[in-house]
């Protein structure tokens, strides 16, 4: 996305195009709130020769944009105070400059959280709408099922018939993980905080076996459901996974560290449920393999991965869920909810596509 | 080996061969003492068809044999109350009914802590004596150097001009991995506890920079050794090396993990210097892979190891050390010595290859 500094506008104007955005105002320190974030006003720009104007549609909230309010991130360049927060959108193109882009095509898009952006479209990719409704892109067909996706084929080595744990198992990428890891043929135990998602991930996910997190039991389930060690995990939640895993996994294990949300909120220093001597000696006993890794590095397998993940959308045997929130002002409330574990499905803002610019 | 359980001797018989090894008289809670040790004489065996008589005349004493003296264990089943303590020798074959073994012929066996042994050869490996020192098939020719060689070459993936960072740099495994990671056309920046190692590690074994885990300004020598980072660890130590070494790792950057020294000890609830959500989201954000070895598992490299690194010690290019103590008497006490961070090289016992059976 090209990034356009223009000054706000001091006031909405229904006869001036209005962009509206959402900017970091303060850094957090620990969970964000309301505060941390600042809804401000700008005119629509004009795009420029090979560049487009978008409107965003649907616009993707992910943990991990968390990680980029904290001053000291990953490797990648935290957000500065002021700037827009970034994420993933479905647009339509309202304007093109660009040969290769028409007036309503659907793009996938880096716009961030705003309404319109203009872009020079090295961040833009077509969607077929003709496949699965445009919000699919977000999720089931975008970031949270590439990377599902990525993590059980280029990350984990599995042999078929093999015992695959997934834990956030409920949430976008894990419930996907879970589906894929099904359809590879893998034995799948799901894990996630909370009584109501287990018949949801047994039932409708197709998981062999679903375990609470937050059950009292929890240990006792995770042995039951786990007669036979487990082979591979998909980690999306951080060390208070990973120590009760510990010793269950079989020899030379894989372990995808896909996400670790749990200590997304922690400032500074990261700190938490801990046993790292117990997860060396167990790496080094059991010979496992822990990797990380980001989608933002696997991007050219997109067309294999919609290739293979594509049709079971478009025939509805993979199920997907999306809870949608209206409007850019309702978007800042929303993302704090993925901090709450009660998220049932991909979350998505959905954006007014029938205000002009 | 075959173990053949005979009653203990009830003294030393002059006129009887008599074979005294040293067994687990009781499990250690910490670390061991010399309660946890008895020495027990019983009647050498005759070895039937197809065994060799053995005579042990060195003696490895490893940190890993720790962790077997423990109940639970790594997979490799617990050392039982009065079973001899177990570990690679080298002997000389005092008597053959195998065709393929010839008396006066030197092998690395795994005998254990014991004057003698009956083997069915299961075990054996002939030495080429003529190249190195017999010691040496214990260490540097050993399970040491082969260890080494195994972590650099088959565990981690290094590009040449990388940054390798060997803990416990001046110990039996680690001196072998500087100085063959040297070999390789890597940089090599060596970590161990005290300043009198630190010219060592640099003269002797080669290290680009050394640094003294022990100094008060460690994570300043450390910064200071890596001004561009490290891409790959070659780890001996556990948490307390690994913690520090997270900022400096490079995206990518391999981890192999070959032994957690520091956590031994712990009986029950492996515990210690802990960050583990530091490791997590660091495996995350750098893509880091962290893997666990074994020697044991690696069996097959052998002729690989000796014909790149048997010619390097048979031409005095490559350093090692040998602490040897005398009579398996000693065994014991220089066995605990493992543990307070002293050993100049690699611990064996040397036993009287001139006592009769």
């Amino acid at each position: 996305m090209t990034d356009h500094a223009s000054p706000p506008a001091s006031g909405a104007d229904a006869c001036l195009p209005v962009n509206r955005r959402v900017v970091l105002a303060a850094r957090p320190r620990g969970k964000p709130d309301l505060d941390d974030f600042a809804i401000v006003s700008a005119a629509v720009l004009a795009p420029q020769e090979g560049e487009v104007l978008l409107q965003n549609l649907f616009l993707s909230l992910d943990p991990a944009q968390r990680s980029l309010m904290s001053a000291i991130t990953s490797s990648v360049a935290p957000i500065a105070i002021g700037e827009c927060m970034p994420g993933a959108t479905v647009a339509v193109v309202r304007e093109s400059r660009h040969p290769e882009y028409r007036t309503g095509e659907h793009v996938v898009s880096r716009s961030g959280w705003q309404e319109f952006a203009v872009s020079d479209t090295r961040d833009l990719r077509k969607i077929d709408d003709s496949q699965a409704p445009l919000s699919a892109s977000l999720g089931i067909l975008g970031s949270s099922g590439h990377t599902a996706w990525v993590g059980l084929t280029k990350v984990i080595e599995l042999r078929p018939a093999a015992t695959l744990v997934v834990t956030a198992a409920s949430g976008a990428v894990g419930s996907a993980a879970v589906q894929i890891g099904k359809r590879r043929g893998l034995r799948v135990v799901a894990i996630a905080r909370g009584p109501e998602k287990q018949q949801y991930m047994r039932d409708v996910l197709g998981a062999d076996a679903a375990v609470d997190a937050c059950a009292v039991d929890f240990e006792a389930q995770l042995a039951a459901a786990l007669p036979d060690g487990a082979d591979a995990v998909f980690e999306n939640v951080g060390a208070s996974m990973i120590v009760p895993l510990l010793p269950h996994l079989n020899e030379r294990a894989s372990i995808a560290i896909c996400g670790t949300i749990s200590h997304y909120n922690l400032s500074g220093q990261v700190a938490g449920p801990d046993n790292l001597p117990a997860l060396l000696c167990t790496v080094l006993w059991k010979r496992l393999t822990m990797r990380g890794f980001s989608l933002s590095h696997h991007a050219e397998t997109l067309p294999q991965f919609l290739a293979e993940v594509g049709p079971w959308v478009g025939d509805g045997s993979i199920h997907f869920d999306e809870d949608i929130v209206d409007g850019i002002e309702a978007v800042p409330q929303a993302f704090l909810r993925l901090f709450e574990g009660k998220k049932p499905g991909k979350l998505i803002a959905r954006l007014d596509g029938n205000r002009g610019p």
